[in-house]
């Protein structure tokens, strides 16, 4: 048995074509482009490279992208005025800070101190405190988590009730990735660096989600047959056999997985594309809710 | 076999007699008596005794309480005001809005309208939100789940690594309780009315807490040998050899478990006496906290 392959790439376009679809819709109701403003402290590369990722998504379906850039050694009370004015600003819809931030600056505070309306990373830290408690819903889920929740949608797999098993516990993608399946009611076994029976707790889960980068920890002999697997990692493996000398891996060994599994996202094509997808959707909802205040406003006798 | 009892009543008392010098002692050092406000909103027995109860704890230690009591159809903007009313003044340490409010109240609202540094019950979403996340550390742990935590540290048992399961979500206990234990580097399965395999995830779990209010749900064949248990049901089961016609119950078997278990918690007297106490000691923390403030600021110079 091979695993059905789950298409990140193909989910991804179309959410991306609703998006850009739903964007067109709000420009001939509203006259009204959604805004994405971007926050970039330093020159990290990688930071550098997906925020300019994020402006092309933006670009390609019709959303404005603000790019605002600060210098490394940028001082708390900086970053806080450029979010307070971004928050000031009626044609901003979503705010991103590209994390992680320069370890001198309080990442708590900035996020923090984003509007909820426009959190569309969804790393407020109401926001997460909503994703975590019952009888509470977060403005926004943070991108990966939400395309997690998309992939897993597509295959058919039944949240309620279903054993979910997250490898790695990070505030970007662990955490929050556990937060949203107990959320739809799975039973979620949360593992990381310090787990002492990793293989047992694969064993029994029909949902595997794994965020750790490291390459090809879980294997196929760890896993459920059946079990729906979701891989985040993107490692460079040597490989002689290449050109420049590597290849990319995920955190789960791909063949020995696929032989085993009943769905498993491949890397790169998998939960890649969908991050970016989804903080597109998370500024056009955003956009949507702006223009829907402004119409109430409308409405309502001045006070 | 039969497992070590862990003496609730017994730690609490010793958490109360630390409580009750530092606050002597803050008396002594600034002339500052430590001060809890309780507000509850509407007639529910239930609170009303948990509030009689908090204020009562307080007096025997030295603390003062100071009541309100707000009608059972107070607006939103009537008890915003108190919180924010206790806030402002300089005699309250601690606030403590009794759970659950009335159905017509935003209780996230009012939650949040708490000053963090008066938030002794640890329900402020931003407090959540830090108990859950990495590199991020709450100003206050909920009280029932920090009372747990010191059980725990009661028996010695090692919590990096260990397999702990969370029997429930509430906002109030099984939720936090697993933020707790994720936060100490357990690997935490959390559990709930949707999980299937119960049996076998309390089977391997070095950690069993349950937090559901059903009597008796979990049995001693459910257990590993030696695992540490912390139950927090308080549940009547009817009995015609008592006088009242019922006895308390736990959400464990106590005399199955107790033949299985290393540390059992006993019903009443584990969990129980601890809630109340943590919530003095975090009251007092607040004032400790508070009187450093106000020692700073006469060191620094008027700006």
């Amino acid at each position: 048995m091979s695993a059905r392959l789950i298409d990140g790439q193909a989910i991804a376009a179309a959410i991306r074509d609703d998006v850009r679809g739903r964007a067109e819709a709000l420009r001939a109701a509203h006259g009204y482009t959604p805004g994405l403003a971007t926050v970039l402290v330093g020159d990290n590369p990688a930071s550098a490279t997906y925020v300019r990722m994020k402006q092309k998504a933006c670009a390609g379906l019709g959303l404005r992208s603000v790019p605002h850039v600060l210098p490394a050694d940028a001082r708390q009370p900086e970053v806080q005025r450029l979010v307070e004015a971004l928050n000031a600003d009626p044609s901003i819809d979503g705010i991103l800070v590209q994390l992680p931030l320069p370890g001198h600056l309080d990442e708590e505070s900035i996020l923090s101190a984003i509007d909820l309306e426009k959190d569309v990373d969804g790393f407020h830290p109401i926001n997460i405190g909503r994703l975590a408690m019952r009888n509470r819903t977060p403005l926004f889920i943070p991108c990966t988590p939400f395309g997690i929740l998309r992939l897993l949608e597509e295959t058919g797999v039944t949240l309620r009730g279903a054993d979910a098993v997250v490898v790695g516990r990070s505030n970007i993608v662990g955490l929050p990735a556990a937060m949203v399946l107990q959320k739809a009611d799975a039973t979620v076994t949360l593992c990381h660096r310090h787990t002492r029976h990793l293989a047992r707790h694969l064993r029994h889960a029909d949902i595997v989600v794994v965020a750790v980068g490291q390459p090809e920890l879980v294997t196929g002999d760890m896993l459920k047959p059946g079990a729906v697997v979701i891989d985040v990692g993107i490692n460079r493996k040597p490989d002689a056999s290449r050109p420049n000398g590597y290849r990319i891996v995920g955190d789960v060994d791909f063949e020995s997985a696929r032989a085993v599994a009943g769905a498993i996202t491949p890397v790169p094509g998998g939960v890649g594309p969908m991050t970016i997808a989804m903080l597109m959707h998370n500024t056009l909802r955003a956009a949507e809710r702006h223009a829907e205040r402004q119409r109430l406003a409308t409405l309502l006798p001045a006070t």
